[in-house]
């Protein structure tokens, strides 16, 4: 949706009139209780609507005279959720689709690094998600994507968005800069990083994070460059670091099982900080069903004993003010009318939502543009092409050890009539370009540690440059995932045993469905069903999420790409994963 | 002064190379303690700099390599002290000897509403106060006055700042429209007001309240219009309305015997709120030479209960955030380097002061301009310019009853020889035009519960117009006291038995001097004893202070201007005080 006009005189009169008492208000939400996010009080209060503007929050019965009368008796009137960072792409439905999906549930406000569509599909990506976000229902602050692809050298995306580019696009994006990932350009001040950053801040847009594994002198490097948030935090200490370095901590809810820790690390330190927000990042498609998006975050942290106006205020106010936009995140005269009534502030369930002082309403949703609804631009794989080659009777090969948190690994292998045969444990990858940059020939890899593999998993969810990226042992079995994936215009497919066992269609840039929720969630959840009948999950770290991340090449560690095994930080890309002849000592062990 | 590039890439690149070791940083603020304003936390920490920028926060001791270290032992690092509301104009000197005196005492910021220079000189007055700005030692942030005069129609400034003028003035104002006086033309959307509030929304700047006595509905009205902040709070009920109303409060020192019940009323909430920010509005010279500015409003919060932390923050992030500066307001790498080393948090002395990075140095000091410079245009005035005539044995007269909070009032007179004789308790007030923008002959008016009066003082220092006003009973000190100013280009005077015995000379617009602080503090000491020789002071609302108030024509209740006596609110402009003729049973009751 488009921001309605605050500041049209008209409209002022009227709130004025109406909060003198001279005028009747469009909406009265009356019989509840305010959450006030400034003095933390949730207090008896009434609230009166003019248009998109709260005119006035006065005693509770103290007037009547409204066109509308909500009925709030028994809840409680906040403002509206904001979303601090997320990817609607991780919920592999449209935009509308997801906007639809989590308005009814309080998310008024969704901060929007449109990265993934960026990667596939450049700048027709961007102006899709633009286009998107003035017809959804809700208010969807998209950013300009930092790193199209993240890992300049190390990967090869869709496109490839230089700082004039980004110049551009910041131009009509005041929620900024969006996580800039490419943690070892920043540090190293790389030219084409570098140049991208003194973009953003020329422009005075706020320059958010991605400060995945950084500590001590690399994160204050790194803040020191301009970055001013970061939702990467990996444990409490991780957490405390990152506050005390004076981000803005975008607490999110994508992982679950850090939210015990960060919920104890916070009530430990003196006060809450204003620094804080709090974010989904990403949100699988049955999870958005079931549960929502970031009212479920807030409702499982505050079970976890954060008390309710501190997760309510991140959630709010501290957005708001992080954001720059004073006219949200606060229930007070003069305001934006972006408010919900919730049930409590323990389940965060939504009883009404208004946007602009009306329910939310979606325009029409905008077509995909070519560069998303044709984006496999790949042929057909054949078993050979997930076959490692090599001469001799054994190689050694480097290794991706370790779901999530990579470490370097080697193992050695015998070669069979010139093929390598993967020893038990270790299991292939295959990152096959897709966006008709180069060839598509895949490059392959070997992850050890990362489970026994008794089938295949294909995805082009893949971040970030999503190419076309296959797990599994048997080449037959890779092959068949692929092609499932070719021929269905991307997606996930799981095959076993020569034959495609699950598979979710994503024909929008290979990463979204315009499928209604309720059948991509099913979907969805059949194919990570189907893997772990493939894989053994032993969480928090070898999960199906892990899949998707496997070739997320500027996070710490080696990652798969196209180009090979890339470790940008460590400043190391190994086309191929054969580094050496012959047998060898070291057995799977970590040399970073 | 004006602030430092940070967004200069060289800068930047030597700022990322220092914090990640591979360059020594300019300056290392080391062994003390960092106030960390986001977590609450006070910890052992050094601080890097590297020019303007502060490059790294990091462990105590962990970094050597610096040009210049600055040994913190024993000292709390924190963030410069941002003054969130003031008028430099109320401590006498100018721009340039307030920002020294200050600066060493660890305000960084002022928040500078130059609203008497710009009643007196207009656009010159405010063109004065951006160049003394921009030559200070401390950062100054020049807003726009929104309301010269302060009530149209009711007074006489100096200059007519309409909504035309205030949008060419406010391009240059990131820090916003300053306090908008005119509440009844706020809440009645008067032309004028509504085209000067619509301008500064249409700019995108914020709305600085001034919202003395507005409660309820007129509050909410007030806010619906679009101002945001306040810092007219007059109890711990009006505090806590003006928070609840989502006001950004400004708390100001200024009228210290109200801090008690603040601390209290803002300690029995949930939290304390990040909307609320410290000022010091207004400084009397002698006591900023003997107690400093915000850093005094902040020992002086602390002595009474609120925790050091709470008030640091209001004083440093929570400004900053308002202001929508994110450089500003906290010890963070990649922040802009205004810190302060404290001894401690409770007296909040500064042992060292870094402004961008460096020791504040001032450059050279405008000169006043010629409307400032020349600012007395009337003649000399004689001792029966403050006779009220009527005609008859007797007169009602209204009066002005009460100080700071004042209420209208009558009394009856008698008349001897077409003289008007005050009965005792009433005290003759005459303000005289001295703009030159109409007659300069004084209008009379008439004050109850003012103290019996045994001379006249007279003060060009008079809210907001700054005519000449002279209080007493005698015309004959009246005329000396009002002639000494006109000699002298305006200032303070005290006289008694016909002869001035205080006399402090304010040439800079009948507002400030050009001498140094030490002398205009001596100087303004006397006559204010002078003052207290002269009628009998019965605080808190009868003191010296509330003489410079009693022509504040936007507030409550009636106050003389040159043009009357002044009700905006009540929607009443007295020409003469005689209001009736004869008898009155009715004696110095208060009508409303």
């Amino acid at each position: 949706m488009i921001d309605q006009d605050l500041n049209c005189p008209l409209l002022r009169d009227r709130a004025v009139m109406a909060a003198r008492g001279d005028g009747a208000f469009d909406v009265l939400v009356a019989g509840g209780c305010v959450a006030d996010v400034a003095t933390g009080e949730v207090r008896a209060a009434d609230v009166g609507l003019v248009g998109p503007l709260i005119a006035s929050v006065h005693p509770r019965g103290a007037r009547g005279d409204a066109a509308r009368v909500i009925d709030a008796t028994g809840g409680v009137v906040a403002p509206g959720l904001i979303d601090s960072h997320m990817h609607i792409e991780s919920a592999m439905v449209t935009p509308h689709t997801y906007a639809a999906a989590i308005a009814q549930r309080g998310v008024t406000t969704l901060v929007w690094d449109p990265h993934e569509f960026a990667n596939v599909a450049g700048d027709a990506g961007v102006d899709y998600a633009r286009a998107a976000a003035a017809a959804a229902p809700v208010r969807i602050l998209p950013q300009v994507p930092s790193c199209v692809p993240s890992a300049p050298g190390f990967e090869t995306a869709g496109a490839d968005f230089d700082a004039a580019t980004i110049a551009r696009l910041l131009a009509d994006a005041p929620a900024g800069l969006a996580e800039v990932m490419d943690m070892a350009a920043v540090t190293a001040r790389a030219p084409r990083m570098r140049a991208i950053l003194q973009a953003a801040l020329a422009a005075g847009r706020p320059v958010n994070g991605h400060a995945r594994g950084l500590t001590g002198a690399g994160l204050q490097a790194y803040c020191a460059a301009g970055v001013t948030s970061d939702h990467e935090v990996t444990s409490a200490a991780d957490l405390l670091e990152k506050l005390r370095a004076g981000l803005s901590v975008e607490l999110r809810g994508s992982h679950a099982y850090l939210l015990p820790e960060f919920v104890e690390a916070l009530s430990g330190l003196p006060q809450w900080p204003q620094t804080l927000t709090i974010a989904t990042d990403d949100v699988f498609p049955d999870d958005l069903l079931a549960s929502g998006g970031l009212d479920h975050v807030l409702s499982q942290l505050v079970a976890l004993g954060m008390p309710s106006m501190a997760a309510l205020q991140a959630a709010t106010l501290n957005a708001a003010r992080r954001l720059g936009r004073p006219d949200l995140g606060h229930i007070a005269p003069g305001r934006r009318a972006d408010l919900v009534v919730f049930d409590d502030l323990k389940r965060f369930a939504a009883r009404t939502v208004l946007i602009d002082g009306a329910a939310p309403v979606a325009g029409p949703a905008p077509a995909p543009p070519e560069g998303l609804s044709g984006s496999m631009r790949l042929p057909a794989l054949s078993p050979e092409d997930f076959v490692l080659r090599a001469d001799g009777a054994a190689v050694t090969l480097a290794t991706i050890a370790n779901p999530r948190f990579t470490a370097w690994g080697s193992v050695t292998a015998p070669v069979v009539a010139g093929a390598v045969q993967l020893p038990a444990g270790a299991t292939m990858i295959a990152v096959a370009h897709r966006h008709g940059q180069r060839a598509s020939t895949p490059a392959l890899g070997v992850l050890t540690g990362w489970g026994d593999w008794r089938g295949a998993f294909a995805t082009t969810v893949s971040h970030d440059s999503h190419n076309l990226t296959v797990f599994g042992r048997d080449p037959h079995d890779m092959a068949a995932a692929a092609n499932a994936l070719v021929g269905s215009g991307g997606g996930m497919a799981v095959a076993k045993d020569g034959a495609v066992v699950a598979h979710l269609a994503l024909p929008v840039g290979g990463l979204v469905s315009d499928a209604p929720l309720e059948r991509v969630a099913q979907g969805f959840a059949d194919v990570r069903a189907a893997a772990g009948t493939i894989v053994d999950w032993a969480p928090p770290y070898l999960v199906f999420k892990a899949l998707v991340g496997a070739t997320l090449a500027c996070n710490k560690g080696p990652h798969q790409t196209d180009l090979g095994i890339a470790d940008p930080l460590g400043g190391r890309l190994l086309r191929s994963p054969i580094v050496g002849q012959g047998e060898s000592a070291s057995r799977d062990t970590a040399s970073q």
